[in-house]
């Protein structure tokens, strides 16, 4: 487990006739993947939002491996794929948490837009924001 | 079946692992049934919240007769139980549409509020559709 | 907080566009709350389950006094109301974390049967979760 | 609007605080256009299941072009863009009743497999389906 990841338990409400998780569901999960992410440079999804600036998904896509089950733990590691202008790319792998064993992978394309849903220039109208975007790695 | 019914066709994402559509989601069958009432009554909920009225739920209730089923289809039957004041109830039947046979009951108890949750005056504010709400006869 | 309250981070996908998590939501905080609790006494849900014992709820309702509010924790504080025969009930209590303000309470009772769904002996069927069950004290 | 094309009206349980359509929403639509295909072909996924075999998410994937928003009806217009063994792909276009505007376009890849979620031969195990998954044109 690496210290950012977001650890989500599966709910009974997330599962499907199937006895498995609905496939639909993981995006939440990335989504929990993000918020935790940005808490972790400090500067929350929340504050982001309530300063203007939002982060709808203009792309999101999945691949699943292995089922999620009910009750039993999964990490979700999240990192920046890329970011370009107003565009940012995140990875997601969802792990059981128990053996770490590979249960999905995803990614999700944003656009940093105002209220208005039009796009902004983020340095102009949030500087301390971008700062810190530039100071993650790409990896 | 009744000419205000609402049709729900229950789907795969509403299922859980008991194989049975779960429990919570009967609530946002009940918000289908309140929607199509009010545009029954030709001023939807939209149109409401566009000009600056809310109606968010203060209490909600459900009973469970019978499991709804993935794609069988349901009825939903909504009737206004109460009117008070800025409060409003609404009596909600689930009914499984090939034979009528009752699945679920449930209440939801509403308030009108503006857009910063404050309680307004109705009639004062939107008299079109207090005399709407006027028009609706107890059952 | 106490030491079985279960903590849930409200999802931007649990909001709706009143801004607010959306009331129908808070099933499935119940549920989580519900899953602790069982998980607290050393029988988790999941393998009662197993076991071919299942819960479904027969009713549920919520009284909503505050908003929850994306990103901002809840507790969930769950206790059992009463157990008579194969039914039990629970009350749940939803508190902001930053200041334990209380959010919303619920109520859901349940029946113990089988996987088809028909009442069951739980003491009969399984001895050790009747007497789990028996040791909860009532508050 | 085609003959086949599947009817949602957005339930204010699927907006998010943005104010429009939550992005992980539009996978619960794609299933229902597909289980609306399913219909069409007079071969209903439900029955499928019965008979033992289920069609489990392999990949999803959806592009963001236009908001969709509470309670403006959408179609989900939904093809087969290929089969191969027991892979099937579906491809969707999510537009909006009232003008047909493209909002959205999405592709999930399923495997035919048996309820132990184990890849089955599909001719074999249930050749009238099979058969009717032949008569689908390439699009």
């Amino acid at each position: 487990m690496y210290k950012n990841d977001a650890v989500v338990r599966p709910r009974y409400a997330e599962t499907d006739q199937m006895g498995v998780i609905y496939h639909g569901n993981y995006y939440a999960w990335f989504e929990v993947g993000r918020s935790e992410f940005f808490r972790s440079l400090g500067y929350t999804y929340s504050r982001l939002e309530k300063e203007g600036i939002i982060l709808p998904v203009v792309e999101s896509s999945c691949k699943y491996i292995k089922p999620a089950m009910y009750d039993e733990e999964v990490l979700i590691r999240t990192r920046v794929e890329s970011q370009k202008g107003i565009r940012i790319a995140f990875r997601y792998e969802v792990l059981r948490r128990s053996d770490e064993e590979l249960l999905a992978e995803g990614r999700t394309l944003h656009a940093f837009v105002g209220l208005d849903l039009k796009p902004i220039r983020l340095k102009a109208l949030n500087p301390e924001f971008r700062s810190v975007l530039d100071r993650i790695k790409p990896e």
